[in-house]
């Protein structure tokens, strides 16, 4: 039966991918566009390189959340939390007293990118994905703030919300950079004895700085959305510390059953994919109730608006409900 | 930001994907083994060489199932049921009378293989996985019984179950095309007035026989178990029948939130991960409490022996336990 000298994998010959029938025309038509490009990562010690290189990339993101956004309609204020700074959003309706529920947002943006507008867009996103009172934490990033300065700062804002909320009542989320924040945050708040919230949702979450899952290999060149390696940001945000530090890279943390319920959510495209599978599994090895949703073809982060993407906030929203104390 | 000017997906070179070092020592062995290898298809009409080809490929299987199940403390009754032959296994110790639970396994091996002896094994190896008292159903299969024959003879043995015990003590299981079958049984089931059975366990089931999903490009040549389109045993079971027809692609059906409760487990690495997370969604969509499971690097079927196996299987009792009656 077996005819295949070779060890190792099968090859895979060089090819296109053709746009799949099996998701929505919305869907077909985001991957029926040039795969998204980007400029050359600066050298590790380019300062000012990665300073224009963060500010280019940033416009780009502006651009595609705000056209995402149109039509949500929020309230938005800028406060800052004992130093840092914070985007507060209201989705009209939503209920924002100290006993209502609250969304803890941890913003994407490969741990580089998505600062000031960039988070504050990402938030009004979420706000509206969630429908729920939101707070988004606009924490330092490299190259001027390498770890663990935005770890340091979603701590300082997660004690602060429990100041005045229940724990019960709060609810973190991140997606990619954001998700690997969102985990470290939960292995540090509870090294440092605080409660753990209602719940956590990471959305292809970026958990393993190192890259050693095995869609880093199988999904490059299928993902549309990220196109290679992230490792130069990741020793970039990492400063020189270990990259399998579980602070660094979640997935690597002591997991116990004491975790949130977690919901995870990636996509068949998505390099990310091995990120969020080994996280559900790591997760359910320490019997974490967390759930799995992954998404036909869906390349890292969505289709920017189809169905899809709308069935996914759906599923988040029911998530959320489920653990959040009536 | 964008740079690429073509339409459609990035391109991809001609790769090998190196072992992952993100498994089981026994996973990355198993992934460092020869691609499978198997005979060329033969023409539809061929009904000897279809006879030689199954007869080949199921020495292979068997091979592989006795080797699995070697060690295995069963009791195994070759029985008849209505005219339909069945495997009745009792793991040692498993409660086995009328009011117990009793696992319905239907088996897989591409609509074609697997009968008699591959049936028997596959049926030893899930008792053994899910300690449960087990019936197998060896259904008729192509060349010489296309579709709707493997279906009716699942339905017959669903019906005499149905007899002797309450549907709240019955488990239907299915992996790879005995998914498909598994998934169809209960849409025909219902659409007969049947109840449905206390849950579902679909292992990366091959529920949509067009193969419409994006892992039959994405992951070929990733897969080293299913390597290339199994579209001529696909038209070969469907003897003319429309592949859209929800009875032969189960994909396709109508759900409603009266579908049991679905566990549904899939690999990375698997040509079916597309027909795993889309048949999730689907149910999802239709309100069904269905849990998805997704094994990194993994090929189809598992990784034949690792503990990412063991793993999937505790996932499966626990799930079983958790919707059976105490």
């Amino acid at each position: 039966m077996v005819d295949a000298p070779e060890t190792g994998s099968p090859e895979s010959p060089a090819r296109t991918f053709p746009v799949p029938t099996s998701v929505s025309p919305e869907a077909q038509q985001f991957l029926s566009m040039p795969a998204f490009g980007s400029a050359e990562y600066p050298e590790l010690d380019d300062v000012p390189g990665w300073v224009a290189y963060v500010e280019q990339a940033d416009a780009g993101l502006l651009m595609a959340m705000e056209l995402r956004n149109a039509g949500a309609n929020v309230t938005v204020a800028e406060l800052s939390v004992d130093g840092v700074p914070v985007f507060d959003v209201t989705p009209e309706g939503a209920p924002n007293g100290a006993d209502d529920p609250i969304y803890y947002d941890i913003h994407g943006g490969a741990l580089v990118m998505g600062a000031g507008p960039g988070c504050r867009a990402m938030a009004i996103g979420n706000a509206a994905g969630t429908r729920m009172h939101t707070l988004a934490v606009d924490y330092r990033m490299p190259p001027r703030h390498p770890y663990p300065a935005a770890l340091d700062d979603c701590l300082v804002v997660y004690r602060s919300l429990l100041e005045d909320h229940a724990p019960e009542t709060i609810v973190v989320g991140g997606g990619s950079a954001g998700g690997n924040l969102a985990a470290a945050l939960m292995l540090r708040a509870r090294d440092e004895g605080l409660p753990m919230p209602a719940a956590l949702v990471l959305m292809t979450p970026e958990v393993d700085l190192t890259e050693s899952g095995d869609s880093f290999q199988t999904n490059l060149g299928v993902d549309a959305v990220l196109t290679r390696s992230l490792m130069p940001a990741n020793l970039l945000y990492a400063g020189g510390h270990d990259l399998t530090d579980p602070y660094v890279s979640p997935l690597f943390g002591d997991f116990t059953a004491d975790f949130p319920p977690t919901f995870l959510q990636s996509g068949t495209r998505d390099l990310f994919l091995s990120n969020t599978v080994r996280m559900h599994r790591k997760l359910r090895a320490a019997g974490v109730d967390a759930e799995l949703h992954v998404f036909e073809a869906m390349p890292h982060g969505g289709f920017f608006g189809a169905p899809e993407d709308r069935e996914s906030s759906e599923e988040v929203r029911r998530f959320i409900a489920a653990h959040l104390k009536p």
